[in-house]
């Protein structure tokens, strides 16, 4: 009997090339697991992720799930898997899932945070894991919060996504934001977490909504410029795409039972 | 005339061999500031720093100076010698110091922070900042404030230093230790601050230290042991050296108007 095993897992996304396991043979998170589950199952696996990061971007609670005949205790699919896994890639759970069950599919919303410092000097030791925009006025939160409320609702994303992105089909380029908050980083003077949830993103999403309030919140430009990137769906209005380091998958949502 | 220039400077020590320039041109944070002092000043610099740390100990708050006849602007200092240093290393503020003034002989204490996560599994985006001490029973933090209360005053610290470093002439192992609390990280399960103030440290001790009072929390000592360690001067009697990985150095304290 085939079992469909759920994970929950972190990585740190340094040294990936995203998600995507690639053709050429990339290092990415998805070949990773999908070689270390090869070697602990027996057989060719193929690891579902309830989204594809890219190159770069981290996950703290990443959802995964895989199909395999092996009848391992699941601590074979947290501790064995752990033991095999580079150290930047960590299993947190593992366990049984409902044969409807996918990790893309069966997911109703995603949780996204990007932490980003408007600080002169990026603190060395948080790098990796910021953006950094220095600027020499005051961040004004209270606009960037204009903008956000703006962006929190039923929207067609078009303007805040890849340029190169076709949405066509289903709900196209339709997106709900369902919360958007953007909050100091305690005991980081100028370091920001902005964090957006949403029943789904399209590619790019969070960075240059990202990029874009961050220009708000720096006087660079006006709150309600985020309407007109909507309406105009023309991603050449928002602002830059913010550099991948700073953002992190925090949570992906099921609905209850799931 | 000499100026003396005085450095508050941040790095993230994985990818050094510490602080001290080492004599095979090891990758130390001295000799990386040197070098671009070198380059920006057109002559040798020898940078003293407050405190000499480990290889792949952090620092967020380490105070250091240097002599230089040259006459750049102090912004030199501070913004030019970021453009020439690796991004691990970065200078936060440059500013002239009195002809008195050295930063290891006129600071008056320092403090010193120990992160560490006592979950079965260490995120993967913290894995280079933080000890690892997985455990099957809950952190006794009543525990380990006991332990660091007994320890929190003036003592002969052998018995928590580096087993082959020599305490001779002077205060020799006499250090007082002002202040010790050990706190959760918040948002991150397991995760554990210890933060020590002192008026000095002797070699290893604050990850000797941390180490042993991990075995506290842990029940796998009790907090009175730290009297016994105390009273007989042994490092054999203390708990294992932390891993280098969680330890900042967060600040070098300085009297008034220094």
């Amino acid at each position: 009997m085939t079992r469909i095993i759920r994970l929950l897992l972190s990585y740190d996304g340094t040294a990936y090339a995203g998600w995507q396991r690639q053709r050429q043979g990339e290092r990415t998170i998805q070949a990773t697991l999908e070689d270390c589950l090869r070697t602990l199952c027996g057989h060719p696996v193929t690891v579902h992720g309830a989204g594809r990061t890219d190159a770069g971007v981290h996950a703290l609670g990443m959802v995964a799930h895989f199909h395999t005949p092996v009848d391992h205790p699941l601590t074979a699919f947290s501790k064995g898997l752990n033991s095999l896994l580079p150290p930047d890639i960590r299993i947190f759970e593992a366990r049984e899932a409902a044969p409807d069950f996918h990790s893309r599919f069966s997911a109703c919303a995603k949780m996204y945070r990007y932490d980003f410092c408007t600080g002169e000097v990026l603190p060395p030791e948080r790098r990796l894991y910021m953006g950094h925009f220095p600027g020499k006025s005051l961040f004004d939160l209270k606009a960037v919060s204009k903008a956000l409320h703006h962006l929190c609702a039923t929207h067609d994303f078009t303007g805040f996504a890849h340029a190169l992105e076709l949405h066509e089909g289903g709900r196209g380029a339709v997106r709900t934001l369902l919360a958007a908050h953007c909050e100091p980083i305690p005991g980081l003077p100028g370091g920001w977490s902005l964090r957006l949830k949403g029943d789904g993103f399209l590619r790019q999403m969070v960075r240059i909504i990202t990029g874009t309030v961050v220009e708000v919140g720096q006087g660079r430009r006006n709150a309600d410029s985020v309407l007109e990137i909507l309406a105009a769906r023309d991603r050449r209005l928002a602002g830059k795409t913010a550099p991948a380091c700073g953002l992190f998958l925090e949570r992906v949502l099921y609905p209850e039972g799931v």
